[in-house]
């Protein structure tokens, strides 16, 4: 069977979680406690990921995958969450990119920060404002889009919108408002709308 | 003919460039003034990024294609540079998300604010110190992956490679000191001989 390592607050974990729902693939999971450093010990930097970050997706015969997006890629290929066409699929990953690039390092971090109570050290406290610009900016690209198109990506659900939608449904938990972005709201409720949907709650 | 929207210092558009002069495609190049914004500009936003970056792929219909790893994954499909194997492709997609996320906002960013001089706010300064110590940590990941294996993914050279030596090439112009990391040294030099090879100065 195929197991999660995985921390159940995490939208990173959440994509590999719904997305294995969704193919109806059974798999372990196994919490770790991210502030308790859990996956930075020594164990778990020799044997599941030397990045020291959840999710990894470890295979039946042990091989240790990390990166959300590209776990999400190895469940999806061949499958109708990954489309067949070449453009599509370059444009799936170009969103992705942006998503761990423009999106999570601001609005992750924020909600990260915010609900898991962390320290406000003076570096975080510097870059505070900036995230939130940053941050706002990315949503803002992603109403422009979807102002004009029902998905991501090859007009159908695909993993891109969930790379997308892991982080962006909570993101008002790391203080950003989500009403100036109508487009961004009817998708938001199409993608929870899908059959087999399960929320970021669900282990 | 395929057109490239570039700047030249940047290791994301070398990433592209290197890849296009191996697959001996032909290219226009569109070089743009980062410093002065020329990649926010209206109209840029509106015809070639939302997101106000580069690279940029336009293909021969128009279409632009951002996400420097996106366009690469684009260019080697069904091409020697990826891996045709599903778990090695995956692996391929974790080492670039690795890059994007755990890599470029440190080493990248650091040589960005030295090579152009940019202005050092509080924000930057207080960011300086970690961003040093996850950029190493990044490059102690790569050592120890490149201490018991010749390339990345798959056993041969492979757009992960690609989308890791970018910025690891330059890094000591970000004040990353690379002597520590022999594995690192002599797959630089593996990567550097490849047929083909173009360094980052070359449009």
């Amino acid at each position: 069977m195929l197991t999660l390592h995985d921390n159940i607050t995490s939208g990173n974990g959440y994509k590999c979680r719904l997305l294995l729902t969704l193919l109806k693939k059974p798999f372990k999971r196994i919490e770790y406690d991210i502030d308790k450093g859990e996956t930075r010990t020594p164990e778990y930097l020799a044997k599941i990921n030397p990045n020291g970050r959840i999710p990894v997706l470890q295979l039946e015969d042990g091989t240790c995958l990390p990166e959300s997006d590209a776990i999400m890629w190895y469940l999806a290929e061949g499958t109708e969450f990954l489309p067949a066409d070449r453009l599509a699929r370059a444009q799936a990953l170009s969103w992705m990119f942006f998503e761990q690039y423009s999106h999570e390092p601001n609005i992750a971090t924020l909600r990260y920060w915010i609900t898991h109570k962390v320290e406000m050290t003076p570096e975080r406290r510097a870059a505070l404002p900036g995230k939130r610009v940053q941050g706002q900016a990315a949503l803002k690209v992603m109403e422009n889009h979807l102002a004009k198109h029902g998905w991501f990506v090859g007009g159908g659900y695909s993993i891109a919108d969930i790379a997308l939608y892991a982080y962006t449904h909570v993101a008002e938990q790391g203080g950003f408002e989500l009403k100036p972005y109508p487009a961004l709201n009817a998708w938001l409720k199409r993608v929870a709308s899908r059959p087999g949907h399960i929320p970021i709650t669900k282990g």
